[in-house]
């Protein structure tokens, strides 16, 4: 009896998109606006889902609350208020898209989370613009 | 040519999550103030999701008002506006967390429903809690 | 130069909607549904706006995490996951209809503002019912 | 590595539901308000997922702006502020259910896009009445 | 002590924008798209205030169910799956703006609602577009 | 017959919020994390509301278009994707705090819209952090 439970979060960050071994003209060309050299922001809303039993005595899958203490810890924390580039390790030499930033989350928190549970991360750059790691079917 | 086709709706409920043969103590560790004797309640949010052959006369997979008016018989009309412990049969020997909210709604509607249709139950606790049942990918 | 600024927040609580002097049947005349003796329930969203002169060296109308703690401490802490009806003593005697709830909730902050702000509470019981107070005009 | 990024866009437009070759009864019976002779209208909020890998360089999937411009040729110019029965070759013989518009977006899309990406589209007809093509799990 | 409440509402129509005294080039010149002759469509999403004392006994400034009654009867019936155009005798001679809609459902309502309430209408034509009336100061 | 129409729209910014005349100390215990010295960022969400007379001809108060195109000129080039502290005039010796933010916002657009018409400015920062200038009563 699985099922599959999905936990909202935010965070607010500064970035800027662009490959440091290019000229600014390619830059520009692919990143275009994304590539303002004194960053731009977003809030960040994140939805992590957990596939796994649920228990039949508490009738959880998991404890929300493990969940939303781990994002706490493993995204927020570091990423809340800051800027990606500059104030974050994982983003040293990666570029911070919403792509990137997915596979980031979701490979900070499947190291936390029991091997028991499947997971997958959710992350709205804006209202329009979605990433899902791993890919999806919709 | 098969598609998905979803419908909306709400209801309002009381609940409290406990475990009648534990102690006091060992609900509270486990579910907080979900655990407050005197109840809390939400606005619980639902998503049915209808998957068939898409009619090549009609252009539906199916008339979402038959979907609707099963919701309306099997879920709107016994839990709307009641507390899910006291007033239901369902929730009598079964804890009402969302997971198993969700699973008793799929029960019922899968009962319903004809076996040519998958279906699947999304249900919002709140905003941020979410549940799928069966499990999903995201 | 006033400016008017809202913080937004949440609670999960049940209540019942009765008038303890009428009969069963006049209360379910009235109250319908929101008469179930074992009560139902909501996720209350809750926007409170405070308006005043912003800070010529601050930028603030006032630090919206005063606001936020003030909530925390006036209306997270008294009624999230509790029974309005049974768990509080502020309807004890008053009936938990929206427009009192959003009474109850301005007259506590209006206590603990200082004078020179001015305040207002929108209420959400449902995404479709909402109370605000004092009245406005939309 | 692969992800699967999602742009969200809208479009307006009038319909009608109808079976050409059915008396106005059977097209009452079935379709109901929906085959108003005159027509009604929508807003509709489209979705359109695209799954592939995740680029080494420069972290995208896909330029969400290559989407962007795909939906705008492909969905917004012929269908906003328009007749889907009257103003589109598309629609002239396939009745404008929220299934078949779902549909004929996806093959409209996926005819333009490169094999390499899968896609999917999500269209909302209101908030609570939404249609995936190809079917999901949800 | 007088509160507001406000009842949300929907309804779905076709409508054309244009005057019909002046030229097709005048038309396309003010209304564009919007112009369009076989029409377009919209779900308007529509709030209705209610402005008055709350009820000492009952709670209540207006039992919701009276308000969603009225916009029932005055709004959905007759505009709801409908050309407000063709359909309707409101927009016989009245360009169905947004405006205009919202203050012709003003005047329904404040018709049949008692004196010693205040009302006002708020109408999204889209998520992007809205109209208060009475004119409000947000 | 005064209506009030809005439009929405969205721009997304880094900024900081500090004194520059304070110590760091004074800042943190301010504004916290909104002092990050490489900056953060946000999602702003903006309305824009005027206030004027229904033309009896068009229907209109104003063209939508004429505020979505002042919106574009005033708001979203100067600040969509840049750097408020660093990238505009504006807020080269003004805090970004929402208030200013929205003061600023209102300052431009009232310079260029006719004198008939009131406007207001509602600036979301988060969807729980908001502001309206000039003030208003909800």
């Amino acid at each position: 009896m699985k099922a599959t439970v999905i936990r909202k979060s935010r965070f607010n960050a500064a970035h800027r998109l662009y490959v440091k071994s290019w000229s600014e003209e390619e830059n520009n060309k692919v990143f275009g606006l994304c590539n303002n050299p004194n960053f731009h922001g977003h809030n960040y809303h994140l939805e992590v889902s957990v596939t796994g039993e649920i228990d039949p005595v508490t009738g959880y899958v998991i404890d929300l609350k493990i969940v939303k203490d781990l994002i706490q810890s493993e995204v927020i924390e570091p990423f809340d208020h800051r800027n990606l580039n500059l104030d974050t390790k994982e983003f040293e030499n990666l570029i911070p898209t919403a792509e990137n930033i997915a596979m980031v989350i979701y490979n900070k928190l499947r190291a936390k989370m029991e091997e028991r549970f499947d997971i997958s991360v959710k992350l709205f750059e804006t209202e329009r613009n979605i990433v899902v790691f791993p890919a999806t079917t919709m």
